[in-house]
């Protein structure tokens, strides 16, 4: 049986989103059982033989500080979720909760792997292939050593082997192509240690790739610093969002192209679910002592269920031993080159 | 007379692309003249009372390095045309050739503005608003100070109010939303910088914003380093490709599709427009002595057009003064600064 913690008072919409797909994933997978963490009343029109309702008292807002999370909302859902996988009652924790808070929350209350200096958040986005792209760190460091960026390589690997089923899936390091400065101190060690890193058969590291690739998919898996991944991330959803909008007002503009939209309407689906960007919800905060997914917080029933999905393949497939297991191995790479922070061998 | 210099050996295909472009420009606007630089043998058959054919003997490659684009190639058609601006003979140059070469080669010839260490490469992009955003800088450099932001913040303004004609343009400072670790100490220190700046009527700065926000037109400038703005475009380019490449292939999957197609092509056609990005072709160097723009290297002639008219306009409507005349208002910020450059104002 897998055992799953559940914040369900996370999110823009909290447990009218999170419940519905709560039901689902119980319908589907017969050998999962939920803890549904959250304010009683709100739960209390759940009935399922394989959940169980874990009262909180407090909810952490969207806008919350982290301070104000962290240390004034002791009894939050969200604390509350992720102290089940402390206490080993569940397996992996899920939230659609404000993502500096689960952070901090989880890295307080879980501590890190060890070899890990920094905990960092993984989130597949959609690819041409049909697949996705695991792209860390998405926000959780600002300023990265080129350690930080092989353990997130190294971290990313373990969590591709698992939720894509591909034991050396190919790892590439985000940097940019022009000529005149290619990349910086930093991205230029990280290359170096990233190429020790595969010659000693701990990843498959193709090399440097440029923005564009994330959607190509040349590498299953792309590392870079959490400042730029983040304004990656949110500028393609931003983009995406802008495109969407025109096409919807293209064919909204008249009777003429409304008709139009009713015959192109089954392609226009068969194009809307391939660029659904709901189908890879579910990032995974990755390094520490215990598995914690992150729900977009705008997710729907059908976004929150995908994530749900993930916890549970990777608690289902020990995404933790994995990981701790490929740090193993990587260690003297890691635990090497943290000995020189580069903020101190660059005199820059 | 608006005399602009143009690399016609420059992008992906050369003469076949820029000239067809060039004689578009000088059709539409009777005022232009132009000076095409090339190889004499590629350009022998243009013939305009406005054109005048510059030799060149050699050709930067997409590909050169740039120290063989600089110190090889001096009679390049890249470096030919920029120093027909050094010389007074054109009022701004235009090439879709290598990026890193055409800024190294007009830094070393045209040199930066009082005031200005760093130049930038400020690139319009579309927004939602149905206009475009200038993101800046784009790749110039990657490693950037908060002073380095401020000069990007006044030049973007600058470009703005020459080429969308809004004297007060609109600023906002590129960070990430997460409330863990909003931005580094780099960015901190540039909102304060950007805000003072702002207080003394140098900027229209409107505080921080996130990558969706370039596509939501939030801002009319977005600022930011040239490794974040770099990943930015080139993860905007990927994404947009991925999803035009979607919507053709379901338009293209059987007879029926291919009949919703036909019935849709006048809404596909409209949205296409909207969402083409060649109409905003066309990205300047700015800091330097001279008006250089840099189209893309993969244009065609009506996207080469759209370049070759931001150069016209930028140099119709005297960009080169209105940057020296903003920045030599911004003076006491950006000399003031400048003194103190974060890596070594912060222990870190």
């Amino acid at each position: 049986m897998i055992t799953l913690a559940v914040d369900c008072m996370g999110g823009d919409h909290g447990p009218a989103i999170t419940l519905p797909a709560c039901r689902r994933l119980l319908e589907r997978h017969a050998d999962v059982h939920l803890l549904l963490v959250g304010l009683p009343e709100a739960l209390k029109g759940f009935v399922h033989e394989r959940a169980t309702v874990v009262p909180a008292s407090e909810v952490v807002a969207m806008d919350d500080p982290v301070e104000v999370a962290l240390r004034r909302k002791k009894d939050s859902s969200m604390r509350v979720a992720i102290q089940q996988v402390k206490d080993g009652r569940a397996q992996a924790v899920l939230s659609a909760g404000n993502t500096g808070a689960l952070m901090a929350i989880a890295r307080y209350l879980l501590k890190t792997l060890d070899g890990i200096d920094r905990p960092a958040i993984a989130y597949p986005m959609p690819n041409a292939l049909g697949g996705s792209t695991t792209v860390l760190d998405l926000g959780a460091n600002v300023d990265c050593t080129e350690q930080h960026l092989l353990e997130f390589a190294v971290m990313g690997s373990a969590l591709d082997s698992v939720l894509k089923n591909k034991p050396q899936p190919t790892v590439g390091l985000l940097n940019i192509g022009s000529e005149a400065i290619k990349g910086n101190e930093v991205i230029k060690k990280a290359g170096e240690l990233l190429r020790s890193a595969a010659d000693a058969g701990d990843l498959n590291f193709i090399g440097n790739v440029e923005g564009n690739d994330i959607f190509k998919g040349t590498a299953d898996i792309v590392v870079c610093d959490g400042f730029v991944g983040n304004v990656a991330l949110k500028a393609s959803e931003g983009l995406a969002s802008m495109i969407a909008a025109f096409l919807k007002q293209e064919f909204s503009r008249n009777i003429f192209t409304k008709m139009a939209a009713v015959v192109a309407y089954p392609v226009l689906s068969a194009f809307k679910k391939r660029a659904d960007y709901r189908r890879y919800n579910g990032a995974a905060l990755l390094g520490l002592r215990g598995l914690v997914f992150k729900s977009h917080g705008s997710a729907d029933p059908f976004a929150f269920e995908q994530a749900l999905n993930r916890a549970y393949d990777a608690a289902r497939n020990h995404l933790l031993e994995r990981v701790q297991a490929r740090i193993a191995h990587a260690a003297p790479l890691l635990t090497g080159a943290s000995a020189v922070p580069v903020s101190a061998a660059t005199p820059d």
